[in-house]
């Protein structure tokens, strides 16, 4: 443990802090639920309606694990019915800001990739 | 399927192409080969030892996902033994480099991220 401090981050190295960190800003729900908060504040239920095919419990779990991390703010309001909305930290902001740079390059490429995977499997076939 | 090539691509709709190609750009062992491969080609063996922690099998499972998907070159010399060198294509160099910048960044903040656990748990032992 000492040695993961003493050493330089590196998100390649199994015991280094930072390898779960990038597991949760990357994992499968963080990605887009950070994306999803860099437009606006959400409550629970919009959020599960913008994020699709999240479960409530994915989407729960998602949360708490990236407010845990300091990227997401939960404000639970003292009203009557109760209402939880979730923003972005700055810190949040700045990872979602990535993250949303990366979706939006992805969205971009997309067609290039399934023809990428044509060809790949054209060529099994053929093979 | 025509609904979704109609609309503009979006990763938080869960029938988007671009959703998957995402999952595999940011899935936990695609992320550190991306990273890996942005310094230089790799043999299997290699990158098995420069990506810490990861198995064969997953290894092996990752790199033919990124094959497919374009992002990375497998080329297998005809020699004796057998030598298998795996680097980015043009498209993959673009996906690593912004995975790459994602990643920096994270082993930059992870001291913060850290912090905020502390408090987080504290918060909650102290409730």
């Amino acid at each position: 443990m000492t040695e993961a401090i003493d050493l330089a981050p590196d998100v390649k190295r199994a015991d280094c802090p930072s390898r779960g960190v990038l597991e949760h800003v990357t994992s499968r729900w963080g990605v887009l639920v950070l994306i999803a908060l860099l437009e606006r504040s959400y409550r629970f239920s919009e959020l599960r309606r913008e994020v699709g095919g999240v479960s409530e419990k994915m989407l729960a779990q998602t949360l708490q694990t990236l407010e845990r991390d300091g990227f997401v703010d939960r404000d639970a309001k003292p009203v009557i019915p109760p209402r939880v909305d979730y923003s972005l930290t700055s810190l949040g902001c700045e990872a979602a800001e990535q993250v949303g740079v990366l979706a939006c390059w992805t969205e971009r490429r997309t067609p290039r990739v399934l023809a990428a995977r044509e060809d790949y499997d054209q060529a099994r076939r053929d093979s």
